[in-house]
C-alpha cells in the first residue's frame, strides 16, 4: 500500500497533537516532519508524552525543508500566518491543508473586520476550497489548498445545511447556542484557562461578533441559495476537555416538523461515514462522539413556536479540527475517506 | 434577638441540605425539626456529614408534630405532595414555604398538562404567592403560603421581567438557552447521573415542554402585561455541581440597545441585595455566584439581529431554591431580607 | 487474514463496553455475540450509543449458543459467576478469558475470606493462568482459562515485580498508595457515585482488606521468591473517568538507587510494547495513558529513608481490564500481541 | 462590638481571595487595606468579581501606609518576601500573620536547603510562633509574628501530633500520602495548570524533597519529643478546586489499635471547634470540609502490618491557609476563636 509523506507545521498546540494522534497509526501516511519554533530539537515524545514511541523530532519551520520532506502539509498555526507558508508550498507543488481561519472566508474584507488584520494572502483565496467534505467532497478531491472549517462552524453547518437545502427551514432567524470544552481555546496559557478558573464555571463569551459567525453565515447563505444570512451565534465555555454541543433554533418552513426534518437529514447523510442522524426524540451528547470524527445530530419540533430544534455534537479537536483535516487528506490523496479515522 | 422556630419537611435531598446549610447559622432561626421518611431516627450529621455539629435528628413527617414544633415550615418534597402537608399546616396557623412546583402555576390545568397529574390542592392556589422577592416582595410579606420559584425560572425571570417592564424588549420571540449543574436534577440515583456519565458530557434535555416553561411564560406574561407569552426554553446538563447560566435572546423594542437595557436593569435592581447588574460588555459566570444567593446579570446588544442578549447566573441550590426560600422566610417573618444569607 | 470468532458474556458494564471499543476494529477478530440479561434484544448502539454502527444485538447469556458462535469467550461478569459459564465453555473446547476475580487467587480459602463466598469453581483453579502477559506470556499462550488481573493490581505488579526480581527492593514493607477514576467502581448506580458526590471529592476506601490486596501479595511473593508478602494497599477514589495512579514505597536493597532501579525496569521492559519506563526524575501521569493499553513507570530514590518511590499509571479500563484481556486474546490466538491495541 | 483594623499585603492570589471571603463578613474585623502591585488602583470587585460589593480598592504595598491603616497585617506573598514587610511592621507595633513559608522553619539552614535562597529575616525567627492553634494556642495569643502553617502540613500535623503525644504511634517510619486540589498550586498561570492538562489527570510531584517535608518533620519531632523525625511525604495533584486528603501510615506502638488511636484523637480534640474525629471505621472525604475551617480525621488499624492508617481532610485554602490565619487573628486579638469562621 502506497503511503503519502506528510508534514505538520506548527504542531505544538492541541490541533497539532491531535494530528499526531491520528496520523501516526494512519495506514497510508508517513509522518515525515513536524515543526515548532519553541520545541525545535525536542523529540515528539518529550513534548507529547503520550506519543513517546514516535521517532520524529520537532524541526524549525523551514518551508523548503518541509517541501522536500512532504507531499501534503498541514498548517496548524495561529491565524494570519498561513499565507507565508502556503504560498511557497503551493509553488513547490505541495498540497496544503490549513487548520487556521485564513482561507475560510471568501471575502478578505470580512476577514479584516473579524480578525482585525489585513488578509495574509488574498491572491490565494480564489483557489482555496472550504474543507467540509460532506458538502464539498468533489471539489476537495481536486484541491491544492484546503481551508479546514472552524469547530463550532462544523457542528452547525452539518445539520443546518441539510435542512436549508431540503427547504424545511428558513434562512432567517437562525440561532445557534453552543458549548465548547476548554481545548477549544487551544493550548492557551492564560489566567482565564487555569483549572480553578474553568472548573465549576459556566460562562458565555463572544456573544456578539465571534469570529466563527461570518464563516457560518457565509456557508449557510450558500446552502440556502440566498445572498446573505444573518444569525445569532452564542458560544459558551464549559468544563470538559473535548466536545462541542450546538442547539440550533430554526424557523420551520412549509409545515415541516421533526419527521420531515429528520427525513431530510437522513436523505442527506445516511451514506456518510461521519454523520449519524439520531432516532426521533433523541438528542446528541458529546460523550458519544469524543475521540471520534463523527457528528451526531438529533432534531425536535416545537409546534408552539414553529421551531425546529437541532442538537448537534462533535469532538472539537477531531471532526472540529484535525480529524476533519485528515478526512480532507484522504480525499486529496484518493484514499478511502475513513482511512485512519475509525480508531 | 427573637428567633422563629422553623422546620423542614422532606430534607434529605440537595435543597433540604442547602436549607440546613443556610438555617443552622441563621441568627434569627431556630431549626427545630427536620423530617425524612427514609432517614427518620438518624442524626443530621449521619446523613449530611458536613453538618455533624447539628444536634437534630431526622423525624418522620408527622404534620401535627411539625406544627407543634415550628411556626414556619419549608416543604422540600417531590412534586405532588405539597397539598397533603400544606393544608393542615395552614389550618394550624403555620406559614408554609413550598420548594416544589405545586403552587407555582396559577392554572391547575397547566399543572396537569406539564406535571401529568391532578393538582394536589387546587383550593389553595388562590392564596399561594409566587415567591420571587424582587418582584412580589410586598405580597410575600403578608403571605401564608409561598410557592418558591424554579431554579431555571429564577435565572430567566429576574433579568427579563425588568426588561419587559421597562419596555425595552418584546414579549414575543423570547428564547432562553440554559445550562445547569447536576445538583439541578436533585439527589437522583439513576444511571444517567453517575459520575462517568456526566463528566466529560454536554447534553440538552427537555428542549420541548420542560416543566419550567409554563412557569416562565406565566410570569413573563404578567411582567409584559399581555395575556400570553410563548417562548423557547432550552435546558442543558453540564458537568458542574452547582450553577445555572442562562443566555436569553430578546427582540429589542423601540430602539433599545445594551445601554438602555442596562439602564433598565440598574433602575430595577440597584437597591437589591441579591441582584448584581454587571458593567457594559461584561457577562455572567456561575463561579462568581455559587454558594451565594445572588443573581448576576449582563446584557449585550446585537445590532445585526436587533437582539438584546442577556447573560444571567445563579446558584441553582441557593438563589435557585433554598436561598430564595430563606429570603422568603425573612420577608414573612419581618427579618432583614439578607439575614443568614450573606455567608 | 484469518479471524477468530469472539463473544462477550455480561457486556453491559464499563469493561464490556471497553471490550466492544477494542474488538470492533480489531483486524483479526469477528465479534459474534454479546450477552446481557437486562439488555437482551437491544442493539449494541442502543445501549452504547458510541457504537451505533455495530450490527450486533445483545442476546441472553445462553452458554451453548455462545459456544456455537465463538471460539474465544470473554466473561465480564460480577464476581462469583464465572464458574457457571467457564465450566461448560471449557468442556465445549472454547477458550475463556475471565475479567472477574474468580480465577485470580490460587487459594480458594483466600478467595472465600476476601470475597465472602465459597469459590464458584475450585476445580478449575489448577488450570487457570494469571493473565499478566509481561510476566506469564508463555504460559498464557498455551492456556485455556485466563484470569485477567485486577486494575490496581496491574499498576502495582508491573513495576514491583521487576524490582523484586532484580533484587533491588525488599519484599517486606511494600506500601502502595493508589488513586482510581470512578469507572473503576464499574457502572454502579448508587448514591456514592452520582456526579455531585464524586465531583470535588477526594476519598480513600478499603484501606484495610481491599479485595485487590491478596492478589497483589500472591503475585509479589512469586516475584520475590518468598512464601508470603504482607503489604499495605491504600486505594482512593478521585473525580476522573479513567485512570489509576499508584505511588509505591519500597525498601531499597543492596544499595539500590533510582539509577539501579530504572536500569532494572529497563532491563525488564525495554522490549515490551505496553510498558514504558520514564527517564530519570520523571513521574507518571494518567493523562498520558488513558485510552491506551500502556503502563507508564517512573522511579525515584529517597536517600533519607532508603526508599525507592515508584510512580505507575494505567487506564483502569484498558491495561487494567479490557485492553489486557485483548492482549491475552492475542497471545492465546497467536496474533501479534499488539493487534487491535495500537488504536 | 469593637473591631480591629486589618490589612492584606499581596492579596491577588487564592489565599488572598480566601482572606477577603472570610474577613469581609467577619463581625470583629474592618478590612481597611488590600495591596497588590499588579492590581493597584483596581476595585476589589474588578479582580474578584465575587466580592463586587466590597468598597475597597487595591493599593500598592506601601508599608508605612499599611501600618497607618491596620493593626494586624496578613502577608500573602511569595516565599522570600515576608522579611521586607514584617520587619518594619513589627517595628511600628503591628502584628503580622505571614502565610508564606518564611517563618515556619526554625533553622534558617533548612530553609536555605529547601527554598534555595538565603533566609530573608533570620533575626525574626526567634520570635515567630508557629500558627497551628490546636497545638500552640497559648503562645499564639501573645505573639506578634505568626507563621501560618503549610496546607499539607496542617492536614498531617493535626492527627499525627495527637497520636505521637499519646504514645500510640512511633515517630519512625511515618509516611504521608497526600492529594491536593489545583488551588494548592496558587493562582499559577503555567502550562501544567491549564484546565485540559489537569482535568482527567492524576499525577504525583515532589515525591522527594518537597518543601513541606521539613516543616512536617520539625513539628512532628517536637510532638514526639525526639531530636529528629525522618519521614516520606508523597504529594499528588488531582482535578478538584479545593481540598487536601492525607492518608498517613504510622507504626502502632505498644499494642495500639484503632480504638486506642481514636480515643487519643478524641482526648486531644473533642473540645476543638475545628477538628472533627470521625466514628470507628469512617474515613475522611474532602467534600465534607471544603469552604470550612475544619479538619476531619478518621483512623483504622491494620493488624497484618501493625499500622495505624489515618485519613485526614481539610480545605487547602481555609484550614490549610486563610481560615487558619483568621483563627490566628482571633487568637491574637482575643476574639472568640470561631469568629467569622462558622460561615
Amino acid at each position: 500500500m502506497e503511503k503519502v509523506r506528510v508534514a505538520i507545521i506548527g504542531a505544538s498546540g492541541y490541533s497539532g497533537e491531535e494530528l499526531v494522534r491520528l496520523l501516526l497509526p494512519h495506514p497510508q501516511v508517513e509522518l515525515t516532519a513536524i515543526t515548532s519554533r519553541e520545541n525545535a530539537g525536542k523529540a515528539v515524545g518529550e513534548v507529547f508524552p503520550r506519543y513517546a514511541e514516535c521517532p520524529l523530532k520537532f524541526i524549525r519551520p523551514d518551508v523548503s525543508e518541509v517541501a522536500r520532506l512532504a507531499e501534503v502539509v498541514f498548517l496548524a498555526l495561529p491565524n494570519g500566518l498561513a499565507g507565508e507558508y502556503a504560498r511557497p508550498l503551493l509553488t513547490a507543488g505541495r498540497k496544503v491543508i490549513d487548520l487556521s481561519a485564513d482561507f475560510r472566508l471568501r471575502d478578505p474584507a470580512v476577514y479584516e473586520k473579524y480578525y482585525k488584520m489585513a488578509h495574509p494572502a488574498p491572491e490565494l483565496l480564489s483557489e482555496a476550497v472550504y474543507g467540509l467534505p460532506e458538502i464539498y467532497r468533489e471539489t476537495i478531491r481536486k484541491a491544492r489548498l484546503i481551508a479546514n472549517p472552524g469547530c463550532y462552524v462544523t457542528s452547525v453547518l452539518l445539520p443546518v445545511t441539510a435542512l436549508l437545502r431540503a427547504g424545511v427551514a428558513e434562512a432567517e432567524g437562525i440561532e445557534a447556542m453552543c458549548m465548547s470544552g476548554v481545548t477549544g481555546a487551544g493550548r492557551k496559557v492564560a489566567a482565564d484557562y487555569i483549572f480553578p478558573e474553568c472548573n465549576e464555571s459556566l460562562r458565555p463569551y463572544g456573544l456578539v461578533g465571534h469570529r466563527h459567525l461570518p464563516e457560518m453565515e457565509q456557508e449557510l447563505a450558500v446552502a440556502a441559495g440566498v445572498p446573505q444570512v444573518t444569525m445569532n451565534f452564542l458560544p459558551h465555555l464549559v468544563p470538559v476537555n473535548r466536545g462541542i454541543h450546538s442547539t440550533i433554533l430554526l424557523r420551520a418552513k412549509g409545515g415541516a416538523t421533526a419527521e420531515t426534518a429528520l427525513a431530510a437529514l437522513h436523505a442527506a447523510y445516511d451514506g456518510e461515514p461521519f454523520v449519524r442522524v439520531l432516532g426521533a426524540g433523541k438528542l446528541a451528547d458529546t460523550k458519544h462522539v469524543t475521540m471520534t470524527n463523527r457528528c451526531e445530530i438529533g432534531c425536535l419540533y416545537d409546534a408552539r413556536t414553529n421551531r425546529l430544534i437541532v442538537s448537534s455534537a462533535i469532538d472539537n479537536l477531531t471532526k472540529g479540527a484535525s480529524g476533519q483535516a485528515v478526512q480532507n487528506l484522504n480525499l486529496v490523496c484518493g484514499f478511502p475517506e475513513t482511512a485512519g479515522l475509525n480508531q
